[in-house]
């Protein structure tokens, strides 16, 4: 079963079936409650972790209790699996935010595999540069993007690119949430939100947000963008 | 020459005597001089870099020419390297903003080397971890630290992080372009600048930056990020 689950990600694609087999029978499948913390900054891992549906958020805390969401994951997407670059101490915090399941796997079996198949450790570099790119990009928005071209490129994120018309995007969790994935504070949130409507013409009903096309979004938000819409990466994703 | 320096960093330390010289006779080490563009963001990618001294900066650039300040590299730092996992396409430009020596070298090498030299690659990986870190925190610091607390972390990353008395921090570039590393307007850097200041008590004389010792910034800045002072990343780098 969880077997099946690893052999559909692609990072997985050039392990060996001893490799797999032995890796999903100490591995759990888990269903996790909104609010549940797997793990903490500074913690010792042994683990890391799989998504199956739901979404964990990756965070880090200051002293004072102010919380910085780093990113939100959804299915396939694996976190905690770099501390084992980092003295085997996870670098963030994560916790679930919609109630899911989640596989985790032992990070020893997972060391060793980079060890020994090189396959497999360069599948994990070509992993890495991608997220490195995600990560540029997050820079390179919170410096040349406004509030509100911010929002507009999420929403972008969260649909096919394709060119459809009379759309309807959800969003995929509270916008609360939203806003601290997007750095901002919550009256900054609700602020752009409205702004973005008054410029691209959309309309938002809650949690739902509706438009004629998508050109609406991407011809106001990726005018400070330096990729070009639609996103090459989440193509090269797929 | 070339070979001696590239055995000084710590990534290629299990690279072969064979590797080491062929790359290095493939090489190139030059003078570049400040504003001169390495390579832009989109060309095809044939050669990576290893800067021996002055400073090079990684950014992206928009449409309509604004530009993001992805990161200021200096002495011993590669770029340009990850476009093999990139279909070998740059995924940033890089221009020289402080004169200095350069090596350049294949790309078509460092693949080679890391598909045949599995410790390589594992070299490679946890130098991704670590730099996915820095731009964890840079995230971080971009959501939680204001435009003050930022410029007093980027001063203390730039001294050595010891209890020591009467400091003097050269700014290492013009000011135009600590605001842009720091995804500042120059007027909100001015300004920042001069709070930062009258929060802490430091003084500030052109590039020139003092203080009695390192409280003074790491009690303010420090205050609005998840890490310990001292920094434990630059001690790991050491």
């Amino acid at each position: 079963m969880i077997e099946n689950r690893l052999k559909q990600l692609g990072l997985f694609k050039n392990c060996s079936e001893s490799f797999l087999q032995e890796i999903s029978e100490a591995s759990q499948i888990k269903k996790y409650d909104k609010g549940q913390v797997l793990f903490l900054n500074g913690d010792a891992a042994s683990r890391f972790y799989i998504i199956i549906s739901g979404w964990a958020k990756i965070f880090r805390e200051t002293l004072d209790g102010s919380q910085a969401v780093v990113d939100i994951f959804s299915s396939g997407h694996m976190f905690g699996e770099t501390s084992i670059f980092e003295e085997d101490i996870y670098p963030y915090s994560a916790e679930i935010v919609e109630t899911g399941e989640v596989i985790s796997l032992p990070l020893a079996h997972l060391k060793k595999e980079i060890e020994i198949n090189n396959k497999f450790a360069l599948e994990m570099l070509s992993a890495m540069a991608r997220y490195r790119r995600h990560q540029d990009q997050e820079i390179e928005h919170r410096t040349l993007q406004n509030a509100s071209q911010r929002i507009g490129c999420f929403l972008l994120r969260l649909t096919p690119q394709q060119d459809s018309t009379d759309i309807k995007i959800n969003l995929p969790y509270d916008k609360m949430l939203v806003a601290s994935r997007l750095g901002m504070q919550p009256e900054t949130f609700s602020r752009a939100l409205k702004k973005l409507a008054e410029k691209t013409g959309i309309t938002i009903n809650g949690a739902t947000i509706e438009m004629k096309n998508l050109h609406q979004l991407s011809d106001y938000s990726c005018a400070a963008c330096s990729s070009e819409f639609p996103c090459k990466d989440l193509q090269a994703a797929e």
